[in-house]
């Protein structure tokens, strides 16, 4: 696979950044995925937009102009002649000569993978609710600490997700946006505090053509009385939940307006293929 | 400048990690930092314990035991030759065959530079305070994500350094631990929630012989307070306070007792030299 680092499309196998970088020294950077479909890349425009934003509110310099990071971007893709992948743009604080401000110039990665998305609409998963809010809420850093720490306790619980809440606000999926279904039938999804998902921003404006849809302040006492529960992400579309905490939600299957929507943003997403 | 990267000590310029690693991926491990004074290591053994157990929380795996380690490290410091330094021993999550779950071999980096110790007693600096948390408190983790985003802040602010506290508990600096003196003339140091520094524990373990000295729960009410104030670091020794938030503390230079335990500390680190 081939990989951009910096100005250079250089073999994956040689890639690498030197030991002072700031994401190796402090873990400070940014990063945005995105993925292609058919060879072409879904939603670029917005995922640009919050990679430069995520960017700008970390203070990190872009040297590439979003027209050269475009560039680049297609004939990257283009090389490596995937269908089906995942994009992930990665900026870092760069070579910082004192080893904590930020350099002059930072570091920028694209790296491309094979990735297939599961369609497969009965599958669902169990989410772990968890007391915890990300730093810089808004931005799409590294830091995932607390995300990976809590691998093995996910497993133990026998969960598939985590659901973070702060102090009883719910929050998001380390790497996904959270939507319940109320008594009301109407589709929730947080409001405050989140990294805003690229799928959840067209699932809220395509989704308002047909089902009552909104971004709400929602609490632990929502989610147990939610009739269904479901995630989004880049990777995962939407994916239904049937499961909080070791409890089951209904018949323990997708719900009927998660499988409504799912339908609904697969013929948005792919084009009724 | 040589450097240890796994088990190869290799030129300063020709270390690098691939871009797999978790560090530039996400952000995830832990480092230590120590000193070399007259080409010894000061407190190694506190470093390593502390490395170790940075590395127990977090859940990475060290492929060399301690012995091995110290081994490498003094090697290391033998071939660079330098009499007064700064040596990190770095741990990051490895080369994550999917990006996000820790590999079963962990990456470790030492580096060393030239570093002499400010030992000027008239030396003083402003704080300014900021609410937070640190993320997993008493593990060194990589996560500088506040402390670097706010540089530009403190610069605009007139400040040198920055105190965190909890909603008005106060913990630490980003990379030195806190103390003050109260009206009792006892010497405190915040108790919870603050990553332990060896410098601190050698204060509390020499300090507590000539001095009323203790850790406790502080407040900003104590801060408001506050005769004397000042910070530790291996990088600092003891380095005093005199302004918070733009408040001069007493005439604006070092209290009695903090020159006192200084004085103290710096026979008791350079032996008198």
């Amino acid at each position: 696979m081939y990989v951009l680092v910096n100005d250079s499309i250089i073999s994956e196998d040689e890639a690498a950044l030197k030991i002072t970088d700031l994401s190796i020294q402090r873990g400070y950077g940014i990063f945005d995925f995105l993925k292609t479909v058919g060879g072409k890349p879904v939603f670029l425009e917005d995922h640009l937009d919050r990679f430069y934003s995520s960017a700008d509110q970390m203070r990190l310099p872009v040297k590439l102009k979003r027209n050269e990071l475009t560039d680049l971007l297609l004939i990257l893709i283009d090389k490596n002649n995937l269908a089906d992948s995942g994009v992930r743009i990665t900026l870092t604080g760069g070579y910082s000569p004192d080893g904590f401000n930020i350099a002059s110039e930072s570091n920028i990665i694209v790296t491309q993978q094979d990735f297939v998305i599961n369609r497969d609409f009965e599958k669902s998963i169990g989410l772990m609710t968890y007391d915890y809010q990300r730093q810089f809420a808004s931005a799409k850093t590294l830091d995932y600490l607390k995300a990976i720490w809590l691998q093995p306790v996910l497993k133990e619980k026998g969960a598939d997700d985590i659901l973070y809440h702060d102090n009883g606000m719910l929050r998001e999926c380390p790497r996904a946006n959270f939507f319940l279904v109320n008594d009301k039938d109407e589709i929730l999804t947080s409001k405050s505090n989140i990294l805003k998902g690229v799928t959840r921003k067209h699932i809220l404006k395509f989704g308002s053509q047909k089902f009552k849809i909104d971004e709400r302040e929602l609490t632990m006492d929502d989610l147990r009385h939610a009739k269904e529960v479901f995630i989004s992400s880049t990777t995962k579309n939407i994916l239904p939940v049937t499961k909080i905490d070791g409890r089951v939600l209904g018949d323990g299957t997708p719900g009927p307006l998660t499988r409504a929507l799912m339908k609904e943003f697969d013929t948005y997403v792919y084009g009724g293929k």
